[in-house]
């Protein structure tokens, strides 16, 4: 059984988010610990897709997780329990996004100054609010963002949550297993992201019957070298 | 092909959302216009399912749609087409929901005061943004809460979004289709449903096959008939 701590954190008081994001960034950077924000819709198999994701990067990468929900720790648990590694629940008093400022309160809590928590963190996952609205407006301070699109929820996502997809540095497509049973269509898709966002990288995976992650595993490899990984 | 009206309405300067709504409320209903507000996650099939219930019920009832999205016309546009009926495009400058008082200048302009459209209106479908959050914190004058929770988002999620499912007075539970395909357990979504909300009504239904459209035909004819139908 993994550790689950729980904290509220409500709205943050301070407007100028950008630059509490800017700040948490560079903190990390010094620290060597890459941060990753991980957005989607509620449902999408967020927390399957992360737990497949530690679990085979677990050995390599000293990970930790902090996970934002409205009331329950359902998904904190899960990861933790399925993979071992420490994870912290966050509620956030309702609210329907986490900004730079309770980012930076979670982690005073989580891996407060002087504790060395981070310092023996090469990679720490947010796994953001299940929502494609609110999340994308704020930046978390996280070096990249990660959003995924599961093949149920439809090829036309990137018309209709069109800044979602213009923050996301990983656009994941999941749930490629059920392709055959839902009307997605996968180059549209991906013609779509990329008219918002040409930057973006895109990776069709499926946590249920694994194709696909190795390839994820790469490219947090490739952003944690680039952070300058302690390894 | 169905007609489509776009109009953009952004954040209300009103707080009183709930004095707001209750007037919405009032007229409607003096004028026998029964409203619905349609919620659910994005790419839940909302616009599917609509679509499959206006058809069903169209000859029966004159139905006008309004379609919530951020900026792309793609809902209204389907509902329109599909279905033959007026449908307006509302797009709410990036928010994450709508409330009452846009609602009221949604109306201002898809039925004037005068223009007689409310009063040859019996069914209005308000069909909300995609999101679990936000939107259920807002009463937009709607008759009743319809939200939809598809099966492949998984039962779990009455306990991430309670709120949702406390103001929901109807919960179709769709693409019920996929069943055999994910790991959802009727009986325990059910279960949490009915601990937030003891009161809810819950449908399970699928748009793809048509099972259990007819029940939730059926329960619109009731609501429509208790807020004093024309017919």
């Amino acid at each position: 059984m993994g550790t689950v701590r729980t904290i509220k954190i409500e709205e943050s008081v301070f407007a100028d988010n950008t630059s509490s994001a800017e700040a948490i960034r560079r903190m990390l950077t010094d620290k060597k610990t890459t941060m990753l924000n991980v957005m989607s819709s509620p449902g999408s198999g967020k927390t399957t897709l992360l737990t497949a994701l530690v679990n085979k990067l677990k050995d390599e990468l000293a990970i930790r997780v902090m996970d934002v929900d409205i009331e329950s720790t359902l998904d904190a648990q899960r990861v933790a329990d399925a993979t071992g590694v420490e994870a912290l629940q966050i509620h956030n008093g309702g609210l329907c996004h986490i900004d730079a400022d309770m980012v930076t309160r979670a982690l005073s809590q989580f891996a407060p100054e002087g504790s060395g928590v981070l310092e023996e963190t090469d990679l720490l996952i947010l796994e953001n609010i299940g929502n494609l609205v609110c999340p994308a407006e704020f930046d978390t301070g996280a070096h990249r963002n990660v959003m995924i699109l599961s093949v149920p929820e439809g090829d036309d996502k990137p018309l209709k949550y069109p800044l979602m997809f213009s923050v996301s540095d990983l656009v994941l497509i999941s749930k490629i297993d059920t392709m055959d049973f839902f009307d997605f269509d996968m180059d549209a898709a991906k013609n779509r992201i990329l008219r918002l966002n040409p930057k973006a990288e895109i990776l069709p995976v499926s946590a249920k019957t694994g194709e696909g992650i190795d390839a994820v595993c790469d490219w947090v490899r490739d952003v944690v070298k680039q952070n300058g990984s302690r390894q």
